[in-house]
Order: C-alpha cells, then structure tokens, then sequence
C-alpha cells in the first residue's frame, strides 16, 4: 500500500520538472519556469500561493543578490540540510542561472566536509543525473588533483596557530585535517571563486544552526569581494530555505560582523 | 539490488498502514490500531516494545493533553525535522482525533516559513496522499487568499518596533518580511486557531533545537489559551519524538516563562 | 520523470554494495571492500578521491580507535542524522568489523530515546533488510524483556534527584520518564556495554549539536572505560560524518571535560 503511495508521491513530484505550462510565471533569470509542485497546489493552496507570490515572485526578483547567488544560497542550504526531493529541481535552475557543473561539483565536494559526508553522497546521485539528462561531459568537472589557488600564508599560518593552540594536543587528528587537508587543500582548490566558497560555507553555517564559526567565515567572505547587501540579501534568502528561525539567529552575529569591519 | 532493498523496506512499512490485526493495541481516540511497523518488531523488539508500551500504551494516553494535540505536537514534530516516511500515519491519526484537514493543510504552510519552504513541499506531497485516499474535497482546505484574523495592532507594533531597530536597516528584508508577510498575514490566516498556531511554533523551535525565540512564542502560545500542564505535556511529548537533548535543552526556558507569567 | 531519476539513482546507488572489483581498496579490517558510491565518482570525482584518500585510506585507518569503534560512530552518526542512503552500506561494515546484530539493534532502540522516535524507526527498517540477507535469526536479537544491568545506585540517586530538583514539580512526565524509563530501564539494558552505550549517547549529541549534556555523558563514558585518546578520535571521525562545525563545537566541552578528570 505505502508502495503504491510512494510510487504516485513520485508521479505528483515528477509535475514539478515537467515542461512549463501555459499559466506559469517565468523566472525573469533565464525563462525558467518557476511555480509549486502540483501536490503543494492541491493540498496546501495557501502555501502554493505564498511559493508563487512571495517566494518566486517576489524573494528571488529582490535586487542585492543575483540569480545566480540567490542559487548558490539555496543548493548550500538544501545539501546542508539533506533534502534530496527538489535538488534536482534547482541544480537545473542554477545551471540555467549561470553557476558551471563544476562549481556545483565544488559545492558538494566542500560540503562534505562542512555538512557532513553523507549530505554530500546524496548531493553526488542527484548531480549525477542532472548532469546526465544535460549530457555535460565529465571533462567539464574538477579532477581530484590538479593545481591549487595560491596559499595566503600569512593569515592561514595565524589560522593555523590558533587551531594548534586551542585545540591541539589533545585532539591531534583535528588539528592535523583541520591545518592540513582542509586549509591547504580542499580551500584551495580552484573550483570555487573564493568568495562563492565562502559564501556556500556561511549558508552552511546558518541552515545548520552553527554558529560558532560563522564570524570567521562571514569576515572571510567579505574580505573576498562578498557586500554587506549580498549578505543581508543571503540570510534573508535562508530564511524561507532554512526556516526564519535559522536566519534570525545568525543577525546578531551578522550585526556584530558589519559592525567591526572597517 | 538497493533497488530492491527499497521495494522490499517499502513493502514491509505498508504494514505499518496495514488494516489492524486482532492482536494490536487500540488507541483510545477513535479506535485507531496504534503498533511499531513490523520492521521494528523483527529488527528492534526491545524498541518494539517501547512502542507498544511506553509510547502508545503510555504517553499518548496521559492526561494533561488530549490525543488532538499530541497529534498537532507529532504532526510538528515530523514536518520540522522532515521525516516523511511515517507521516502519512500520523496525518491519518490526527484526522481520526479530531484534526481539520484545513489545520493540516493550515499546519503545512505555516512551517514553510518557520522550519524551511523545503519541509512544507515534502509534508504537501504526503498530505495530498492522505487527502485523496479519504476522499477529501478541495474546498475543505483553506484558500491563498480570503479573510484575515484582526490584528492585535498594539502588541503587534511594539513587536515590529523592536525587530525594526534591532536589525533594520541591516537587513532589510528580514524587516519586511518579518513585518508584513510573516505578522500582518500568515499569522492572521484563519486556518489554525491562534492558540494551536502558537503550540504549532513552539513545537517546531523545540524539535529544531532553536530555543532563542521559544519564550516569545510559549508566551504567545499561552496568551492564547494553552496551560501551563499543556505546554509541560508537549515537551515531554517530544521527548520522544524529537529526542531527549532536545526537550531537555528547552525545560530551562519553559520554567524561566511559567515563573514569569502573572 | 521523477520516478525515473529515483530509480536511475536506486541503481546507481546500488553500486555501492556491489561485490568489489579489481581495483577496490580494501580495509584492513575485515578484507571489506571501502570505495565511494559510483555517482561520487561520476559527478564529483574530487569528493571520490577524498573518500579514497582521507575518509577510508586514512581515518578510518588512524590508530586510537579500533574499526569496531569507528562503525559505531559512524552508525550512531548516521541514526542520529536520519541519513539512511548508506546506513545498510555501514550496517554490514559494522557486523564484519565486530559490531554484534544484538549491538546494532541496542544501538537502534538507545537512539530512538536520544535522536527521536523515527530515526530508530527508519533505522530498524534498513537493519531488518541487512539482518535478512545476512541471514541472522531472531534469537540474536534483544528481546524486549530479560534481566537488567545493576543499577549504580548511588550514583543514579544523585542524577535523579538533580532531575527532580531542576525541573520537577513543572515537568512530573519529563521526571518520572527520565528517571524511570531511561535510567532505570534503557541504560541498563544489556544489549550495549555501558561504555558502547555512552559512546553512542556522545556520538548523537555531537552529531545534532546538542550540547549541553555533553559533559555528563563524555564523563559517564569515560568513567566506564572510554580514553582521552578515543574520545578525540571519535570527534575527528564525526567531523566527517556529521561535519566539521559539529565536531569543532564540541571541542571546548570536551577539553574542559579532560582538564577537570582525576
């Protein structure tokens, strides 16, 4: 019975990348047709409603954030948060927005690591298929190895002091990852400018209610070109993909970041 | 062959929907079997056992809240932390103890906003399943638009007020969103009583782990009707259905706002 | 169409429990073929190499904790985050790396306790697939009932008693289960060692950010034989599976946890 349930789950769902009908409002970033699922239209009017008028028609048109941004905020915010069933959905559209395969490719890779491995994996099936129905050849996706971005050695021997010192020797292989794969690695991989993988690891942080390095990052991103609008637009995109409490948690330290930048 | 694995996990957890069998416990309500999924019984009997006796045999049976809101407290639960596969279940319970489908439906869209837009569209899909097979008609399910709630202009401005200088002009999407979309209209919808949109929150920040906004709601929640013995029975409530640390973390909070309550 | 991606995926996904071919790496455990899921491979070839190279070609091979221990983390990680995809992939894992049926079914019914109901639920339905096809019978499996552990009952005193101070006469359900249900009931159940069992309570915490009572069960863990070195290498192994900022939040608790031990 809950098979059948979840197969005709599935064929509702499917309405939702199906070709755009007459009635449907088109996204003004690239003639992508933006509207609810059909089941949100029968069972929750109210919110079909708000998905069509403030959501598409009004949050994703607000000036501040590109479209482009505005899909690189909600992939980071849905692969942190593990939900698989619209992924697809706005991988297409970020594709259609101007984000490269391979920088979703970096999106996922980097989030590994900051979401968590598994989020990742199921990151991976979804871009895989979309990748496949696009027919985007795998030369267009960052290899493993390959040159690195040049290290800033001076702020990252600093980072990495403080990390040693906080941290280490009691908790060796945190340390050791922390100074090592991740900042003289995986940050320095060229898939991602370095103020969009910061921009992915601050909507990470918010969607998952980490707080505690997210002044770190958010100083870090906007010493790489990220503006204070773009940010205040970003956290305010968050709150309809990670839920406005999520959002209003992280103003404060948001404020206090603003704040103290020169 | 995983393939298979989830057609075999599918069919083993249609039992759990599956016509009660003489030997199942009856739920007070409305005389709903209520039993572990077969899965658990053969997986996990210990944690079967819970079932049968802790959870249905015990908590859903204790007085202080009646067998309607802990559906709403459940119903919360679930679609915040964006577990589906039971969620049909409990939406046929609730509608069995005395849930309208439009508070379902009113539930849905009001947790777009509160546990993200993501959450929403997934319960959408399951409740549009559970609407269809009990042949519920669309007109009993609350349209985008129609008449508002009158709102309590006073305590509503001072609210406004405060979010408005402690964040705009920083964020200025958060301040009118948060004023307007979220305040003046989504909580001014008829389609969840004040007091059960208010449990409806608290529930949602409770099984989110995002306590900082929960005294404002519980206040809120409790201005609008709900007993201190309700709100204590909710949280233990989701105890279980959220985890303890979750209820834990927030017993410090509740009793900070029962002691500060006239 | 989307019921064709979810199948693609499902077979795709499949992969990653196919028997291993030439050029799989094996883990020193058990002769266990470790090797990313194919669509990793495919769609993100830098997070495969990172799976090949840092997650299984080294974590997992670090010294300070033995494979057995790092399934269990692993599986608590992965309970607690609801993250089924792979959990059938790390259940046969865990049961060739020493792990008992018995202990993966005590794993299951501890977490639905501290990582919510449905997580166990979901949890013992991938168990009961992994279980089948491995033939296991029932009879390994805890049953509901049986003998208990010995309770501490000096020290179980003094917690109850906080409990009670704390939040009872507010709380009299949150009281009278934790005090009865949990503690002299599920922690003394016999299917997990205390000190498995508090290892697993410290993996779920960490891994949903729950940390206020973080401290109790890393001591509680430790005063029933878990090491410093352990418990740092379980935070390291679960800055992978659950991400880095849940590993690194829990770092200054366990420090001081460390600092204040005899």
């Amino acid at each position: 019975m809950k098979l059948a349930t979840a197969m005709l789950i599935a064929l509702a769902a499917a309405a939702t990348v199906a070709p755009a009908q007459g009635t449907r409002a088109k996204n003004r970033a690239g003639g992508k047709p933006m509207s609810p699922p059909a089941a949100v239209s029968v069972a929750a009017p109210a919110l079909a409603g708000y998905t069509r008028e403030a959501l598409f028609g009004d949050l994703w048109k607000r000036p501040g954030l590109t479209p482009r941004d505005r899909c690189i905020v909600t992939l980071a915010a849905l692969i942190t948060r593990n939900q698989t069933v619209e992924l697809p959905y706005y991988m297409n559209l970020a594709l259609e927005d101007g984000v490269k395969p391979g920088e979703i490719s970096g999106m996922i890779t980097h989030l590994a690591f900051y979401a968590g491995w598994e989020n990742a994996i199921a990151a991976a099936a979804a871009a895989r298929e979309v990748f496949a129905r696009r027919g985007i050849p795998a030369d267009q996706l960052p290899p493993a190895g390959g040159p690195r971005l040049e290290l800033e050695e001076a702020a990252e021997t600093e980072r990495a002091k403080i990390t040693e010192q906080s941290i280490g020797p009691l908790f060796p292989g945190m340390v050791a990852y922390t100074n090592g794969l991740l900042f003289r690695d995986l940050w320095l991989r060229p898939d991602l400018a370095p103020r969009d993988r910061s921009l992915v690891t601050v909507c990470c942080l918010i969607a998952s209610g980490q707080l505690l390095p997210l002044a770190h990052h958010l100083n870090r991103a906007m010493d790489h070109g990220l503006t204070q609008t773009q940010a205040a637009e970003a956290v305010t995109h968050l709150a309809f993909y990670a839920g406005w409490p999520f959002a209003v948690s992280a103003l404060p330290i948001m404020k206090d970041v603003f704040a103290k930048r020169p």
